[in-house]
């Protein structure tokens, strides 16, 4: 090792995205040993890398949170693996502004009905189900917009909206609580065992709001006990993660939120390199 | 897919790193299927992140190659990995600085004696083998630099000094050809198979000088050999790969060289998401 400059916030978001992707074995999930067919471990590094001029952005303190959300969906769309990152991006853009958790809580007050029209408009790049096409404001539909200025919804509006469907969107009004919880799950730990056993461990505790989106709640059920049960040691954790990648099982919003705790244990002295 | 700007200069330097480490199996380096105890995946990943600052200041035409590969050096010596990528920074700088092989070549033949103690200097933070002991100009000899300066010798003139036993050096006064070659033939395809195809076709055709300076001639004649073997389809690639491994054969510098070659083949259109 060497003189070595404190970690900027863009090198702890690119490396939070990197350590993350990297850590195996993590069931369901792209990982160093498993890729999806049309999403690949080189999908997910070259967003790390592509994002860098938002998350910069971001750091100097420049743009909403919202454009800065559209800006990295649209840096990292140029390659075929879809959207990787969306859900990281919520998290990680409010605490790169603010700094921390703290900060980002600040941060998020502070968005705007500006922020709100932005952040929609990402999703014409996205393939991200948010808001249900059974609620009142559909991401597809036009109007969506124009209700969004007649009720002035602020980000943060939009978020509390999403709230009870999407647990990355729930951090918002939750002030991080599972950010936080994530990276004291870290700190207990170094390096790709702790990110694993970080990630296993909120994936036994919460239920994974993408997995019942994209299944129903009784698998995203079932996927909760068997990673309780991997910790508890009745479970083989390479059979579950084999049993999840053959139904497709793939607990995303859990990994957004181990991306958000690295982040943040990063700038807490957690060590990745052990 | 999405409307994509341009890759610049310091994300195709990135994502040459970032793919070139990913790319399995490649016999006997570290890939995306095997660490070494001391230098793994993330070490690389990392020092792909880390490096941005010096690519991004040679895509500004700012600092010398010296003092660039000196910088990117620093910022890549903060992990435990040790020197990850000393040779392909080699490459990558003029490539950066000159945008193509053409343009490489002439950046080389503009440095300095500056550049030629700024390069010195970096190998105080890492332990590259590039001038033996044996020979006159001794990297770890206080008094190189005294006869650097007294000989006005260049960073081109360094590296031909070096050019008869490290072939990344040799590139800088043979016009980049085996990096044009790692091009090529990257460019008979697509995506991960394409690296390991150059890579295992340069490993066929070049002897790593890498490996030849860890052990021995003899050794490096075999892997070349067995390189051969495998494209001829006698010989197993995965067996191949675990015996280096296992013989701690890494052959670094076609590592090094390929990283140039994706570089430039980005630059011509090359796919690498497919």
């Amino acid at each position: 090792m060497n003189r070595c400059p404190p970690l900027s916030r863009t090198e702890r978001a690119q490396l939070a995205m990197m350590l993350e992707v990297c850590a195996y074995p993590k069931p369901g999930n792209v990982d160093r040993c498993h890729d999806y067919e049309d999403t690949r471990l080189e999908h997910f590094l070259a967003s790390a890398i592509m994002a860098r001029p938002a998350l910069e952005r971001a750091e100097q303190g420049e743009g909403g949170i919202g454009a800065l959300i559209r800006e990295a969906v649209e840096l990292t769309s140029c390659h075929g693996g879809g959207n990787t990152h969306f859900g990281a991006f919520l998290l990680l853009f409010p605490l790169i502004l603010g700094g921390d958790i703290e900060g980002a809580c600040s941060a998020v007050r502070q968005t705007s009905v500006e922020d709100s029209l932005a952040f929609y408009e990402a999703f014409g790049t996205t393939k991200v189900r948010m808001l249900e096409s059974d609620e009142e404001i559909d991401v597809n539909d036009p109007a969506a917009t124009a209700t969004i200025r007649e009720r002035g919804m602020t980000l943060l509006d939009i978020m509390g909206y999403s709230a009870p469907k999407d647990m990355v969107a729930r951090e918002w009004s939750d002030d991080f609580a599972l950010t936080r919880k994530a990276a004291d799950y870290l700190l207990e730990g170094a390096g790709r065992q702790a990110i694993v056993q970080a990630f296993l461990r909120l994936l036994s505790e919460e239920i994974d709001t993408f997995v019942v989106k994209k299944h129903g709640i009784e698998v995203a059920e079932w996927t909760r006990r068997e990673a309780g049960a991997v910790l508890a040691g009745t479970r083989s954790l390479e059979a579950f993660d084999e049993e999840c990648l053959e139904r497709g099982i793939n607990p995303g919003s859990i990994a957004d939120l181990v991306i958000a705790g690295i982040y943040v244990a990063l700038g807490e002295g957690w060590q990745w390199d052990c």
